[in-house]
Formats: C-alpha cells, structure tokens, sequence
C-alpha cells in the first residue's frame, strides 16, 4: 500500500523527506506518478490537488490535506464520498499565525507605516503615544488560530473582543455572536483581524455594511482567505480614510494578479500565503498517526466537518 | 512651596494637568517662570533641562528625571550635591518599550523588510518560512526593560539569552556577562537588542568587535541610547551584509541630522526617540509620591544610583 504525495514541486522532496523520518516503512508516490491506483490507501493533498482526480483510487481511506483552512474541499465536486478528510492542526501553523497577526497588531498600533513615511521624509516627528489599553481589537473567528492570537494580545493588555457565529467563551476575551454581535463588535474594534473559515455564511464578511461600522481610521487584517474581503469596498474604504491601513495575506485569486490595486496601495501591506506555511517535519507526525488509525479503523483526529464548512 | 516643572513646550501643559489631577494643592511653575527661588521644593525636568541651573534653588529636597535613562545626569556639572534624584519607573514606559522591540522582532524575523520589497517589485514569491526556535535572540542590559522584553519573547517561544555586567539570573533566560559571556552571546544571537542604561562602561559597546561576533546576517535593535553604537562599524557591518538589518529608536545627536546616512538606509528601520514615550498621566503618581516622602524624609522609590550610572 502507498501515500500519494501532491503539493507544488518545490516542496514535494521535503515532504516525502519528512513522512519517511516518522515512517521509514512507507511507500509513497509522487503526484502524478501515482503507480498503481489500487495501491493508494492515503492521500496528502494541497489546496490545488482536483477532487475529482482522487476518485480514482478504489482503496483510498484517508485524504490529508495541507493547510488549516479546507474551503477548497468544499468547492464542487468535492472528495469522493465516504472517504474521510483530515485537515493538519499544527502547533506551529498557529503559532506562525500568531506572529503574523502580532507583526501587524503592533505595526499599526505602533503607527508603524506613519514613521516609514517619516523616515523616507527625512522628518524627525514623535506622534502622540499610542496606548495599548485603548487600541481595541476585534477578531472574527475564535477557532484554532482566532484563540490563540486572542491569548497573545491579552497577555500584551490590549482589550481583545471575538466574533463567532455560535456562543462561545473564550478567557479574557468580550465575545459576541450572530449578525447583532458582529455589528456590536466592528463598532469598537480599532483593529479588526479576520481569521474564520471560508463558508457560504462568511464569504464576503468584509464588505462595504461591516467597514462602515468600525470606528474611523481602523484597520483590517486579512489571514483568513481572500474570499472573505470584498476587495472593491476595502479599497473605497482606504481611499475615504474609513479603514487606515490593511495587512492582508490572502487574496482572490491567488497569486494576485500584477495589476491588482493592492500591490502599489501605501496603504496595504502584502504577504503571498504565507503568514503559516506547513512545516512537513512539524506535521508528518499526524499524517502518520491518522494513516494508522485509519488503518486500524479507530477515531481519526482533525477530521473535517462538512456540514460546519471547517 | 512649589513644583518647578521644565519639558518641551509642547507637552509642558499636559504634564502641569496630569500633576494637578493627582494633587490639586501643588504649585506648579513652569520653567523659566520659576517664581521666587526659594519656593521650589521639588524640579521635574527632562533630559534638555540644565543641571547648572539647578543650583538656583536653595530648598530643593528633589529632582526628578522625566523618562527611564539617567545618563543626562551623570554629565558634568550633574545634579546639585545631595539633592536626591529620582527616575521614572513607570509601567506604561515599559510596557511601550516591550511592544516595540517584539514590532522590530517580529519584524526580522518574519521576512518583513524582504516582503515589503517583493510587494513593491510586484512579485508574488514566499520565502523559506521561518522557526521561532531557532531566531535566537540575545538582549544586552536585564533591567526593567530588558526582562520585561524578555518575558515577552519566552512567551512567543524564542530562544531568549541576556547579558549584564555583573552576573543575574531572569527565568527562561540563558543568562552571560562580563566581556566574555559578551562574546559567547554575541557569537549565538540571530537577533540583537540593546537595553542598557548608557554608562562609561557601555558606551560604544555595539562596535566592530561585537558586531563581527554576530552570526553573519544578523539584526541589531537599539532601544536603548545612541552612544551604545558605534554608528560607523554598524553602517560598514551593514555594507558587508554581516548585519542584515538595524531598528533604531536612539542617536547621536538627536534629533539626527537629515544628511546622517541612516535616513534613507534600506536596511535602516528609524524612531524618533519614540520608542517609549512618558505619559504624563501615568508617571504623576510616583512624582506626587515621591514628593510627599522627600516632604516627610522618608525613602524616595526609584532613587538614581549615580555609582552604577544608572
């Protein structure tokens, strides 16, 4: 029995690296050399590996994708059915995220890009102290990766409130839920951070109504996916001053098209995908773990819910 | 009896408000308008303030130092003979400090400068991701400000190391010092941080010698004064790329003249001294009891220890 392997071919060997240091007995097949179809019980797959294609192992028992985010399963046709999917929850893709979102927390709250612009000016200024205490921020989503940036801002006294869909209690955080709470939310974030999952119901979150309820001058950061901004109102937001400044990591479509307003934007700060990049050594380890429990028909961990959309 | 209080111009109003708010019965004079002499019983002075002038004031029980480095004061003439000088030691100013130095950080750690020149090139291309525990970080100076940036780190999961003249112990902290421990940390800091109070001993520490210790393509940070780096050696280590990049908060002279070739250095990330910014509202307490102990005898709390220099 083999593991089809598919992700970009710069990372392709480093996986295969990886997967063979925890289980030296495996065989694995490089997409597309994929042998024997029937051989295939597991297969470890990246946002761009086509669904339908996975249809074509008769023995298949476990999908693994790469990544948190999993709306790319999602999309028509999806996997095939009754094979269960596993996503890679990973220490160190939250704790990247976490970095990320600090990164830009503290980029606008310390009016980093405003001492940028001083610098290239030549201009010796100090701007008035900003105050943690009143640099409020919001989070859209309180998974994995909303929690734990949530723990990290408390810990540096910023006010921390968190938006889900459902009711949820998070330690130290001012939680809200449903339409009425996102509403109440926005209304005194100074920084909103996107970090939900791509569903129907949050596509398009980030629209005209939503920016137009933060406080003047707030700013957005985007580490979620690009399908949840609606690109043309954030960029007439920046243009009226409503929304000071974005950091955004995920776009729509990706990569960015070279023609995109985004790029030259002073006010839009840009990262290709990669606040959190799967490390394969950090998640080889439960991709190995999954194979054998799916093996040994027991539990899977991680295991994608369908009908939440994460 | 009165409070000779002498800032900027600009903030010298704030300061008068927030004394009063905490004290109303205070006096409060504003330099040069300092009344009568003898009438002065307590001078709040920032860094500009003359040390000779101090001299005037035959009652004066009290000097305090607006801001958390005392080197001002050790210059010649110093401070009148056996008047106590007290220093800020205020949470806010810490609490500043600690935000920005994980903003340089994170910074360097997270590819931010490498990233901002791809999204002006328009190139949409991730670089190699990077692991918290291997961007070791070494912090010269553990006082107030350098263990509190140290906690932050630790929590973050870096490998945090600190250097002090005389040997201590911080939790989570591989602790160096003396001249060599100087160079053991040196030669194992991906990430360096100055926070050292500015002392003859340390003056002109981030030097040739130090800089060419750092593993090549290292960041430096100063938070701390200007006189700490030999600005020469920094701009020939940035030159060879033995330095990748350089945060600077502090300078000689300030405010740096707009022909220094840090302005528009690449690799050069400039403050105006802005670092960490004494809030008038925050720091009034200590100054009100302080005042309140000198009027009584009693123990003054942050008492400058002008043997050590700081």
């Amino acid at each position: 029995m083999a593991v089809l392997l598919s992700t970009k071919a710069a990372t392709m060997d480093w996986w295969r690296r990886a997967l063979l240091a925890v289980d030296p007995g495996l065989t694995i097949r490089l997409f597309p050399d994929a042998g024997d179809p029937a051989e295939i019980e597991a297969a470890v797959v990246w946002t761009a590996h086509d669904m339908a294609e996975l249809r074509r192992y008769p023995n298949l028992k476990l999908i693994v994708s790469m990544g948190a985010g999993v709306d790319h399963l999602l999309r028509p046709p999806g996997p095939p059915p009754g094979i269960p999917v596993a996503r890679l929850v990973d220490r160190m893709l939250t704790t990247q995220m976490g970095e990320w979102v600090l990164l830009n927390v503290l980029r606008f709250h310390r009016q980093d890009l405003d001492y940028r612009a001083l610098q290239a000016a030549k201009r010796w200024e100090e701007l008035p102290a900003p105050v943690t205490a009143e640099t409020r921020i919001g989070i859209l989503g309180l998974g994995e990766l909303g929690s734990h940036a949530a723990g990290l801002l408390t810990r540096l006294g910023f006010p921390v409130m968190g938006w889900t869909r459902r009711p949820k209690v998070v330690d130290g955080v001012q939680t809200f839920h449903g339409a009425d709470g996102l509403a109440a939310m926005a209304a005194q974030s100074n920084i909103l951070v996107c970090l939900l999952p791509l569903t129907p119901e949050t596509r398009g979150i980030v629209d005209a109504a939503l920016l137009s309820r933060l406080p003047k001058g707030a700013f957005l950061i985007n580490g979620a996916r690009g399908g949840h901004v609606v690109d043309a109102d954030l960029l007439a937001a920046l243009e009226t001053g409503q929304v000071a400044a974005a950091a955004l990591d995920v776009f729509q479509p990706e990569p960015l098209p070279a023609d995109h307003a985004y790029w030259s934007h002073p006010k839009v700060v840009m990262t290709p995908h990669a606040a959190s990049i799967t490390i394969p050594e950090s998640a080889a380890p439960q991709v190995v773990e999954n194979l054998r429990r799916a093996r040994a028909g027991e539990a899977l961990m991680n295991l994608v819910d369908f009908s939440a959309g994460y």
